[in-house]
């Protein structure tokens, strides 16, 4: 186990899986189920570290794939890590890289050794393997560093899957043996796709190695809700209990009760970042695109339920106003609320294992947040 | 004279025409020679309100060309006017949008009774009176209102400068006789070129109407420096000793000093927030452009003289690395600096007028800021 890091289960629901608990990094403690804020390039778009805070966030995650080729791990590293570099003093998860290796570069090769691909900014030629992912990761100082696994496409066959999963195992077994600092967590990856043995029998793998957490990946890539919440269930049953569960790329609002009633501890998404760019904002009422001419004249504020500094402050004539007129401060203040709608929304979700009402919290934003097809695959992570 | 609206010179410099002052408005006291950043849309590009007053300013510019094409005058007034619309608790000047109308719309006709135009938004045809351009700053309850005024081309003749001098001399008294708020001041506009004879006969058309102060319009639209300050200063000679004059559009940096020093009171100019956005930090030593492969390791802060909240907490090469990966906090944080060094700026211009050291400062700022002559025309005003 690494130097200050530690897991605490503090309660367990009754009636689900879910638990309230406590995460230590040598950046602080948060309070789980957690969501973490998307900070792609060393920084939340839009935001300056204090608002990521004040929206109710303790742990964001960095992109080790961007910051491998943009800035360069060096460049960071001379900063004395990620936290000074983006002057952020909270915990921070970096993932591995993988899965915009998959989706995002141009993928020449997948063997034993690692990954090669080409930069989708110039497209140079590099390798991840999981020693230097690891290495790299090391470098950025995060809190909590992913291992690179294998993320096969969806079509693949039975065989071809088993054999990522395979792959994936030793990889995880090279990113142990690989491991310097020991200031740092390391979270395993389980994959499996949808497939229920697949996932058990990975997870039987991956548990037995010494990370401080694991991750259940390949999820969220399309696959309809009613499909991804047993997947991730079922792993999440055969996961130490003493270990956090994180569940990549996920989710929407809806999936976060869900996902928590299935045992999952920790959570990353786009969404409520992306959307707020987009001029989409999230209410306890479900979306409001604001740029729609009905709010025009609207003096209420995004979300009249929302004590958030944009909900005090602004109406919604005035975010349509800029969202309109092209203005950054758009961008800034539709993120900085759908920030807070997630963090008062992680609050409503412990609060609910508290008093044992999650399937009610979760049916509620159902009803608020139905499930829009077209927004299926723009979810989940940066890639 | 307007309720509320009060200026009072405290101090006079024994060398040059500058002067020391207090101008109150309704919401609030701001020290002069005082900038006003300019906030276009009903934003200062990038940042919250709270971020343009820790700069150092309580006084900004609206642009009520931009502001009645969108959102309208109707939509803000039903927030209770500008303020609310955006809160912010400072005092606001709005621009009468006549330099809009001629800078960037598709003029149509100016004529004894306005000015028609066609939007630049959507091709609407629009006219500006001076009447109706006072009722929109009313509605927009700003805390400075300016008149409507003509600017001809530079090149026009004299005899078609002399017709858009009394043109505009006219539309003043018209202003003069349109106002209806009790507490908002109107600021007169001297126009002329850089006619001296002209100017000073203009002056003396718009000193005898009842305006709270008077502004110098119609420079820096491309002349040299060289020719703006003593046309500025010999405006500025043959205005009220007792009301503020204000040089629109004005001005980059070595302009502050050296038209305080010719008896101006306050400023407008894009420059420190568009450059922000354009990567271009302003320094004690002069620009820095951020992008510039040399900062890519640069651990040391934009402006190691600079006490802000981005100096004192970011390298160059994380301003850099924003930059070139086109992060929204790039703008957030260049415009944030180069604000805290304009509203310094004028703190150590104020100083030197106490101190008798405005020539000085000013050959400092000449030396760090050499003209570029391709940047001669992009100063100024939102056009």
């Amino acid at each position: 186990m690494s130097d200050g890091f530690r897991f605490e289960v503090r309660h367990r629901d009754a009636r689900t899986a879910a638990r309230l608990g406590t995460l230590t990094t040598p950046h602080g403690s948060i309070e789980t189920p957690a969501f973490m804020p998307v900070g792609t390039q060393g920084t939340v778009k839009g935001l300056l570290p204090a608002q990521v805070r004040d929206a109710g966030f303790g742990l964001i995650l960095g992109n080790t794939y961007h910051l491998a080729l943009r800035p360069g791990p060096d460049v960071v590293a001379r900063h004395g890590g990620l936290h000074r570099f983006m002057d952020w003093d909270g915990s921070i998860l970096t993932d591995s890289g993988g899965f915009q290796v998959y989706s995002l570069a141009a993928l020449r090769k997948v063997g034993e050794g690692g990954a090669t691909f080409r930069s989708h900014l110039d497209g140079s030629l590099h390798e991840f393997t999981p020693e230097n992912v690891i290495a790299t990761q090391e470098a950025l100082g995060s809190d909590i560093a992913m291992v690179l696994d294998v993320c096969p496409p969806s079509t693949s066959g039975r065989d071809e899957l088993e054999h990522a999963l395979d792959l994936t195992t030793r990889w995880a077994q090279r990113a142990v043996a690989a491991r310097k600092r020991g200031d740092q967590a390391v979270f395993g990856i389980v994959q499996g796709g949808l497939d229920l043995d697949l996932r058990r029998q990975h997870a039987a793998a991956i548990r037995a190695l010494p990370f401080e957490g694991i991750a259940i990946g390949g999820l969220s890539v399309g696959e309809p809700p009613d499909k991804m919440y047993p997947v991730a269930a079922a792993t999440a049953a055969v996961l130490p209990e003493d270990r956090p569960r994180y569940l990549m790329g996920v989710g929407m609002p809806p999936d976060l009760p869900r996902c928590v009633m299935g045992g999952i501890d920790m959570f990353d998404c786009v969404f409520p970042t992306r959307a707020g760019r987009n001029g989409l904002l999230l209410t306890r009422r479900g979306r409001l695109v604001i740029k729609n001419a009905q709010y025009r004249d609207d003096l209420s504020p995004p979300d009249p339920e929302c004590g958030c500094p944009v909900c005090t402050r602004y109406t919604r004539a005035y975010l349509r106003h800029l969202f309109v007129a092209k203005e950054i401060l758009a961008a800034v203040l539709n993120t900085m609320h759908n920030l807070h709608f997630y963090g008062e929304l992680m609050r409503r979700v412990r609060a609910a294992i508290v008093d044992g009402t999650l399937p009610e919290l979760a049916a509620e934003l159902e009803a608020a947040y139905p499930r829009d097809e077209a927004e299926g695959d723009s979810a989940g992570r940066e890639g």
